[in-house]
């Protein structure tokens, strides 16, 4: 059976928007002026947004939950024939994923500021405000950055793409897990992107949005979390050649 | 085989009355004076919600574990014809469920004041003893608490309607994880109440209960929790008409 | 297939000294002095436990891993034929489950003992020498300490007799989680014992154990870990008959 | 079908090296100086290692993922004929898999130095930075610390030996949260190395890499963390006769 890419599109717009809605939420959560979790810590962080993906695998099932462009990225590079069952991989799917997965995100992105309106009021530091929309280095240094967030999405891409071999039930799980990791173990330096949607699509969202105290949307960083990750991907997708 | 309503009711009292045990239990052990867990954070409350949901899905299996007039509802607009297996949608099913998740509410509500008496006649701040029963905005806004408290249900009953469509084994767990994932994610603006029965029933027993230094139950916000959670589950009914 | 009241002892032994060996050992690990975990907090120590239950059950798969006398006495009241495959519900058997649990709950606190003894030297709080192996009352009052550790293990026994009704694969991981979920939600006011062996046995080793700054072993409180489980137990195991 | 030790080799070592990105990445994480992560707690220290352990599976799958000499001698002492389906137990293999652990190690160590770079340059306590890759004493006492690390592998190495024994289907998430447990319980007074190829890897790394502020290595503890799990290991594996 063939699922249309309509399908694709609305599937993975609706599982980005939810991840990403999840995500930007566990920062604002813990961040922003006034929120019962405030002060909850990097550990409400790193469970939030795995289980933000958690969430968000399965509401789009359907298409494979991809759910970030890196993860299309490896899957192409891998070699594989299909995204999902029955979605061929072509340059037409790739494009319709990449362009879910971003306005998913954005979407996301903006839900979340719904959802915290009162608390982005109140907030007065432009760098938390931004901090809860898109990621930044704790020390800024270009290639640094780039091979962190390469590492960080070589990990999930690589790993996702084992998944097939070894036995277990746990479905979403896993990913979900592998993203709880990555953030307890990769996340200080650069915030962990590993997703170029993930950062690109509320950033601009930040940009957007009328918040009163936000300041500059940091778009000399926005392209290090693109490139970074595709890297990682890019990696991630060769090597499963030799070792898979 | 069919499933008596009287089964249905005793099995959801039942289910709700211990995921209410553990869920104002985690409170009152992380926010009352001299209990052995003060301190413990949000980490602690978000796990401790989770599980709770966890336990109560397992206690009310019968019945399907709705557990939440939310999930109820979001069954009823997606169009099930089935409550659990053996349990038809009908007029009478409904109310029953609403009935028994209020009921087992209270009756948990006022376990988990059993389980910590002591601790409750020791507290001394009004503020800290109803937080511990029902759910309060961090900054009050009606308009905006209403649509915190739909997003986070909207993603809680959306998810559990697409369960069916993703191969896993964990079972409750992830309903659980959901759960713990909305807490870490949307809870400090309106404390996550994402379910009618988990906030009245409980603010019932803060009215009715004998406890020294508690203050008014806040009736006047106690609709909010109600709508709110309503919203969100027409919508994730509606939408899965869509998307699944 | 008949297993052998021997093999149920040695296994028993084994898994209730693993769930004490870590359970002791969460404890010692986040509250003795100079121990590099000092500080870790109530998510370290709830996580703790239920893995070392988590840990024991795979330890004493072969008995049913029953590791609690409040599990044994849930079974025998529920009305369970085996307390495991091949092991029938006879007096011997019960005294034999009893005795395993107590013993290995005394061997695993010697271990945890030694795994921390120049902590335990280090340290010069008497009551944080006695908390690590034993449980005691954050307020005391017998009633309500009873109360409060009968729940726990209400929650505890009824839910795991209930496991058998809900699809699921996690094995082990459920009652692990359980566990965790108890600790969370109504550890504070009692340290829950919720378990009748894995506070008497641990009581009994620092009675013996040669620990130089360890004061009393606080006998007049010993018989509520005893008591309330035990209650707890009974109730779950009648409840069952109703509702399973 | 039979598993090429060349096959062998390169699964265990990216599986190593995975695990040590991610294990050492989380101490960096939690501890260097300006990490986004810093003062995370030990609760982010232990699933940080737990999910370096799931990751590392999934990666080495093929080779049966022992990632641990402790491992691999475990399953030598227990009289397994294989290693994993297609790998025969002979010196060639055991050779194999300790020179694949210890270089993926290595590695693996090499890979976070590179994430975290930056966080290195800046951190000034050579302490801070040995105790990013290799485990040390909380109170030196070799015959205690052996003690303990014998303890802490012992249970790791004899429940994955009995992990054939319970029905679950939650796969690496088993031995991921096992590892959680035992950090949790037994990490403080060592660190819990718990394999030998874990803390011998990273600490030449750490002798080799050019970082700024590092001082010694410490090599008069390095032979503890090898012969502490080799003992647990070997009793893992002998206990597993009496009782499997």
């Amino acid at each position: 059976m063939t699922t249309s890419l309509w399908t694709v599109f609305g599937s993975e717009v609706t599982g980005t928007a939810i991840l990403i809605l999840l995500g930007v939420g566990v920062v604002a959560n813990v961040l922003l002026a006034k929120s019962g979790a405030l002060g909850g810590g990097y550990i409400v962080i790193i469970f939030g947004w795995g289980l933000a993906v958690f969430a968000g695998v399965f509401a789009a099932a359907t298409s494979g939950a991809h759910l970030n462009p890196a993860v299309t990225i490896g899957l192409l590079v891998s070699g594989a024939a299909e995204y999902a069952p029955g979605v061929e991989v072509t340059l037409a799917s790739t494009l319709v994923y990449f362009a879910a997965e971003l306005l998913g995100a954005f979407i996301g992105a903006v839900l979340a500021w719904l959802a915290f309106r009162k608390h982005y009021e109140t907030e007065t530091d432009p760098g938390t405000i931004l901090g809860t929309f898109s990621t930044g280095p704790a020390i800024k240094s270009y290639v640094d950055n780039i091979i962190t967030e390469a590492l960080g999405t070589f990990v999930l891409v690589y790993i996702v793409l084992r998944f097939g071999d070894t036995p277990t039930e746990i479905g979403p799980l896993a990913v979900a897990l592998l993203v709880v990791g990555i953030g307890a173990s990769l996340g200080g330096p650069t915030g962990y992107a590993i997703n170029p949607a993930r950062d690109l699509g509320p950033r601009i969202a930040h940009f957007l949005l009328p918040i009163k105290n936000k300041g500059a949307s940091n778009w000399s960083y926005a392209w290090v979390p693109i490139v970074g990750p595709i890297i990682g991907a890019v990696l991630a997708g060769l090597f499963s050649h030799v070792s898979i």
